[in-house]
C-alpha cells in the first residue's frame, strides 16, 4: 500500500479500511526504521492516524501544519516524500527527526523546542490576513507542550485574534515523564465529559475491557470523580473547544478536523491518542520509549547502554541528598533524561517535575534557595535557554545558591541543531555571579558535585556532554591545570575535549611536536595564569571547544593574553563557527568539524607551520 | 497619622475609618513624592488598601509576601520602616522602586520583571514544608503579569502542589496598554459574575452612577454580555478560587485574606482595584502615570519632556508602514514606553500588543516573517532576555528577516539593575546571523531601521539608549569608521558613547595627547579593519562602553588584535564589570562607572602613564 503512494492524490484515493492497512504499514515501518536509526518511537506510533487525516483535509504543501516540539513527525514526512530516505533517519547527511522547511515544502516550520507552533501559527495567520492569501492553518500540540507557558501565551493570543486557525490537542494522557500540574486535570476531567464517554465506550468495544488502556482509562476516571467538573479552560479562554474525539479513528479525525476548519475562527479539537499505540513494549512504557537508541524490535530491548555523566550525576545526587534533607531536584519533564529517575523514587518529596517549563523550574529554585533548600535543576543545555532571563533576574541578582546541572552541553548528535547545547557557556559567562565548571570525568563530576553545593556561593553550573567519559578519568577540579608538559605549543581544551586534546598531543610528539596541554575546569570566572605562562614559554596557542565562537573561550583567553601583552607567535581557535550543526553521530559532528584527535593534531600542524598564522 | 505610625502593631491598632484616614496620607504621599523623583504613580495609587490590608494580616518581616513585577510596592515599604527615606525613592543612594530585601526584611525578593511570584512562592512554600517550619506566603499578582506564560507555570504547579499559598490576583482592568488576549475576557466575565454584582452595587452607591469608573464598569458590561459565562479558568486548574472582591474596602480586604489564608491550601483571591485610585489625572489616564518621570502634581503636567530614541524610530516606522503594507509592529505590553503609540492608532490592523509576553512575540514574528511580513518587535533590552530561545530557535535557525528594536540598552538610571539593558549585547551576538547596529544619532537610527528592513537578510537587532541622542547627530552606517584622527591613543566606542568618547579626546588633546576615535556602528558581524589598522599606528587601546564585561566588544577586539598579532603597549576596556548597577540617574551612575568623559579622559591618562597597563 505504501509504495503505491506517491502523492496526496493517491491518499485521497484510499477507503478507510484501505487507510487502517496504511496506518498498520506505516507502524511497521517506524518500528522498523527507529529500531536501527533510534529516534521517538512512542509519540510517532500515537499519531499515525493523526497525520493521515491530517494529509487529507490539507494539503500540506500549501496550508500549513505545525507540528509542536516535531518529534512526531515521522508519518507526516513519509506521506510527504520521503518515504524513500527514511531509512536515513537521523543519520547524518540523512532527513532529521523534526520538521525542516529545507527538506520539503510539507514542513512549515523548524520545530525542535516546546510550545512554539500556537505563536508561529497566529504569526502566519496574520500574514494570511494582511497579505489577502488563502490557506489553511493548523498546529499540533501534545499535552506535554501545552504545560510550557508559551503556548498559554499563543493560545490567549489566539482566542482574542479571531483569526481562523485550528489547535489539534493531541492528548495523550502523558507527555515525557506524565503530566503535573493543574493543566493534568484540566485534561483528565475533559476527557471524562460526555464527548469522552461516548469515545472510551467504543474505545472499548475495540481494545477489551481488560487491557493495559482500559485499566488506565479506569484510573484516570477515579481520580477525577474526587473533583467536580469545573469548567473548560480553553473555552473560558475565549477558543472554541470541539472534542474529546477518538485519535485513532481516521474517519473520526477526518470529520472533526473538517468541522474545525470550516468554523472560521479559532478553534481548539481535543485528540485523545494513546501513546506508543500499536506496539506492546511502547504502549506498556511510553515513557522509556519516547526517545530511545537504536533497540531489538523484537523485545524493545535496547542494543547498548552505558552510563553517561547524566546516570553518574544522577547517582552522586542521590548519595548526597540521603545525607542532606535540605537538596532538592528539580527536571522540566526529563527526569529519566537527566538521570533524575532514581532520585524521583528514592526522594519523591523533594523531586519537582513542573512540566515544560524551564523558566518556572529556575524561578522556583530560585524561591527555595531563598528559604534555605540547595535546589538542583537538571536540564538539558538547550532548554536551558528558555530561562536565561530567570538566571538573570530571579537567580543571580540575589547571589542565590542554586545548581544547574547543564546535560547535553557541547554537540548532541542526531537530534540536530535544535538540540545542540553550544550556546550554554556564552550566555552562562554573562550571568553576574554564575561559576561554570566542566568536568572532563565521572569522578570530576561527583567532586563537583559536592563542590558545587557545599563550598561554592551563588549560582553553579556544571555542564557537562550528552554521553559518557573517555580515557581520561582522573580527578582534577583546580581552575586550570598542566595535564601535559611539551615546550612548542600550547592546547588547551575543558570536559571531555580533554581525551581529544591529549591523545592529539601524543600524535604530535610522535612527529617531534612537543605540546602542553593545559586542563580548564572552571570556564567562568576564568583564571589564566597558568595558561598564560605556558603561552609565554611556547608562544603558539590552539584552543579546541565545541561551543560557538562569540563568547567562546578562546576568545577570552586570546584577549586576556593581550591584556597581559603577552605576543605570541599564532594562535588557532577550534570551535563551532556559529553554532548551528547537521545531525549526525557525536563522532562524525566532531570529525566534521575538525575538533577529533586528527583534526586537532592537523590545526596544530597548520598553524606551526604558518599556514594559518591569521584566523580564517 | 502616618507619622505615628512606627511597627505593624501600631497598624493592628487603628480601627477602620482610621485606615481609611490612613490611605488618605499616603496617597497625597504618593503623588507628592511621584512628581518629584518619577515612578509608577498609577499601579501604586491602585493598591494603597490592598498593602495596609496585607500588612494587617500578615507579618511581613516572618510570612513572605510577593509583589510581581514590584513597582506596587511603595505603600508596602512606607509601611515598613522606610517613611523617612521615602523622598529618596529611585534616587541614586535613595531606596528603591521594587522590592529589594536588602533595604528590609519586608520585601521577600527583589523584583522587576513581570510574572515570576507564583513560581517563587511555591519554592518558598516547599522549602517552608520541606523544613518543617511556619509561615504564610501571599503572591500579589496584576492582571497584567498574568498575561506571560510564567504565571501560568507557576498556577498549573501550585494547584497541583496542594501547598498552603494564598495567590492575590490585583486586577485593575488595566495592564499598562490595557490587556489584550483570552485572559482579558476571563476576568471580565469573572467581574460580572455574582460576587462582582454585589461588589458594584456597593461601589456604585459611594462612587455614584455618574462617575467614570461606573461607566467603565458597564461598558465592560455590556461587552461581555455578548458571550455566555464560560467557565472559570482558576478553578478548572485546580487553584481555589475566592471573589472578587472590592480592592479599596481594608475591611472586606481583611477578611477575605484571612478566610483564604485559613484555607490552608492553593486559593486564588480576586481583587478588583482601580488604578490610579483618588487621584483624578491618574485614573483618567491609567496608562500615561503607570510609570512617570517628575510632574506637576496639581494638573499632572510632565515636567520636561524631549524626544528619545523610541519616539525617532515609532516616528520613523509609520513614515515607512505607511509606504510598505508588510510591515507590522509588535509590543509586549509597551507601546508607549517604546513610541510604537502612533503607529497603533494610524496602523491598528498591523499593530499588536501581545500583554507581557516577549516570548510569544518573538515567535508570532517569526511566523509572521515566515510567510512574507516584515514584523518589528519593540522591546526593552531587559525584556528581551525573555525570549533569548525564541530568538535561536524559532528566528536565527531559519534566517527569519524579523527587527528587533532594542529599546532601553544600556544604563537605564532609576529603575535600578533589574531594568538596565547590558546584556543585550553579548546575547544577541550568539545568535547566528542575528546582525547587531548601534545607532549613536537619531539620524542613524533612522538609516539604520531602513537598512534593517530593506538591505540586510535574517534577524536585525537595532539597540539604542533611553532618553535622546547628543552633540553626535550625524549619520555614518559604516559598521567602523575614523571620526577623530589622532596618534597617540586609540579610543573606540559605540552608540552614543560615542559624544563621550569625543568629548574626552578634545579634554586629551587640550593636555597634548592625540586621541582616534573610532566609531563602531555594527556589533555583530563585527569589522574591526579600521580599528585595528588605527591599533596598530598608536599602540594603546581604550575601549568604552555601557554593557557587561563578559562578551563585551572590548574583549572580541583584543582577541581579533592578538589573532593578527598586534601587540599593544597598552590597553584598557571601560564597561559595566558584572553589570549589576545601583539606581541613579544615567549621569550618575556613568559618573560612577567611570564612563562619563571625565572618566574616561582619567582612565587614558592612567593607561598611558603606565599606571594599568594591566587591567585590574
Amino acid at each position: 500500500m505504501l509504495d503505491e503512494l506517491h502523492s496526496r492524490e493517491d491518499l485521497l484515493k484510499l477507503n478507510y479500511p484501505q487507510l487502517d492497512e496504511l496506518s498498520r504499514e506505516i507502524r511497521c515501518l517506524l518500528v522498523d526504521t527507529i529500531s536501527k536509526t533510534g529516534g521517538h518511537l512512542a509519540s510517532n506510533l500515537g499519531t499515525v492516524e493523526l497525520s493521515i487525516a491530517l494529509n487529507r483535509v490539507y494539503n500540506a504543501s500549501q496550508d500549513r501544519i505545525l507540528f509542536d516540539v516535531g518529534h512526531q513527525c515521522y508519518t507526516h514526512k513519509i506521506l510527504n516524500g520521503r518515504l524513500e530516505q527514511f531509512h536515513t533517519l537521523r543519520q547524518f547527511g540523512g532527513i532529521s527527526g523534526f520538521p525542516k522547511p529545507y527538506e520539503s515544502d510539507a514542513d512549515a516550520f523548524i520545530a525542535g523546542h516546546a510550545s512554539d507552533s500556537v505563536s508561529v501559527a497566529l504569526g502566519m495567520a496574520k500574514a494570511r490576513t494582511l497579505l489577502h492569501q488563502d490557506y489553511d492553518i493548523c498546529a499540533v500540540i501534545g499535552d506535554g507542550a501545552l504545560t510550557g507557558g508559551l503556548a498559554y501565551e499563543g493560545i490567549e493570543n489566539v482566542a482574542a485574534s479571531m483569526e481562523p486557525i485550528v489547535i489539534i490537542l493531541n492528548d495523550n494522557a502523558m507527555s515525557i515523564n506524565g503530566n503535573v500540574g493543574g493543566m493534568t486535570k484540566v485534561l483528565s476531567r475533559m476527557r471524562l465529559s460526555e464527548g469522552y464517554a461516548g469515545f472510551k465506550k467504543r474505545y472499548r468495544a475495540v481494545v477489551g475491557i481488560d487491557s493495559d488502556l482500559y485499566r488506565f482509562g479506569h484510573r484516570v476516571k477515579e481520580e477525577v470523580k474526587k473533583k467536580l467538573f469545573a469548567g473548560n479552560m480553553f473555552s473560558a479562554l475565549g477558543l472554541n473547544y470541539l472534542g474529546p474525539i477518538d485519535g485513532h479513528d481516521i474517519r473520526e479525525l477526518e470529520s472533526a478536523i473538517r468541522l474545525a476548519k470550516s468554523l472560521r475562527m479559532p478553534v481548539l479539537l481535543h485528540v485523545v491518542t494513546v501513546k506508543g499505540k500499536g506496539c506492546q513494549y511502547a504502549e506498556a512504557h511510553p515513557d522509556i520509549y519516547h526517545g530511545i537508541g537504536p533497540f531489538n524490535k523484537v523485545n524493545g530491548k535496547p542494543l547498548s547502554q552505558s552510563e553517561g555523566f547524566g546516570d553518574c550525576m544522577g547517582k552522586e545526587l542521590c548519595a548526597l541528598a540521603s545525607r542532606d534533607e535540605r537538596i532538592t531536584a528539580i527536571t522540566a519533564a526529563m527526569s529519566d533524561g537527566t538521570g533524575l529517575f532514581e532520585f524521583s523514587q528514592h526522594f519523591p518529596n523533594r523531586f519537582f517535575d513542573v512540566g515544560i517549563a524551564e523558566g518556572h523550574a529556575v524561578s522556583m529554585a530560585a524561591g527555595m534557595a531563598k528559604q534555605g533548600l540547595l535546589p538542583v535543576f537538571a536540564v538539558y543545555s538547550s532548554f536551558l535557554q528558555r530561562a536565561y532571563d530567570m538566571l538573570l533576574h530571579d537567580v543571580s541578582l540575589q547571589k542565590l545558591h542554586v545548581v544547574f546541572c547543564v546535560d547535553r552541553a557541547g554537540i548532541v548528535g542526531n537530534d540536530g541543531e535544535t538540540h545542540n547545547g553550544v550556546f550554554d557557556l556564552a550566555f552562562l559567562s554573562t550571568v553576574p555571579g554564575m561559576t561554570v565548571l566542566c568536568p572532563a570525568s565521572f569522578a570530576e563530576l561527583r567532586a563537583m558535585l559536592s563542590m558545587a553545593l557545599y563550598e561554592l556561593e551563588g549560582p553553579v553550573a556544571i555542564r557537562y556532554p550528552r554521553g559518557g567519559e573517555g580515557l581520561y578519568t582522573a580527578s582534577n577540579t583546580a581552575p586550570e591545570s598542566i595535564v601535559r608538559e611539551g615546550d612548542t605549543l600550547t592546547i588547551a581544551a575543558y570536559g571531555t575535549m580533554i581525551n581529544e586534546a591529549l591523545a592529539a598531543a601524543d600524535l604530535l610528539a610522535a612527529e617531534g611536536i612537543s605540546c602542553e596541554v593545559v586542563k580548564i575546569s572552571r570556564a567562568s570566572p576564568l583564571k589564566t595564569d597558568l595558561l598564560l605562562a605556558s603561552l609565554q614559554k611556547t608562544g603558539w596557542f590552539l584552543m579546541a571547544e565545541s561551543v560557538c565562537a562569540p563568547g567562546c573561550l578562546g576568545e577570552k583567553i586570546l584577549a586576556n593574553a593581550q591584556k597581559k601583552q603577552i605576543s605570541l607567535k599564532g594562535s588557532r581557535l577550534l570551535n563551532l563557527g556559529e553554532g548551528i550543526l547537521p545531525q549526525g553521530s557525536v563522532k562524525d559532528l566532531m570529525r566534521t568539524c575538525g575538533l577529533d584527535v586528527a583534526g586537532i593534531a592537523r590545526s596544530a600542524k597548520e598553524l606551526l607551520s604558518g599556514r594559518s598564522k591569521t584566523h580564517e
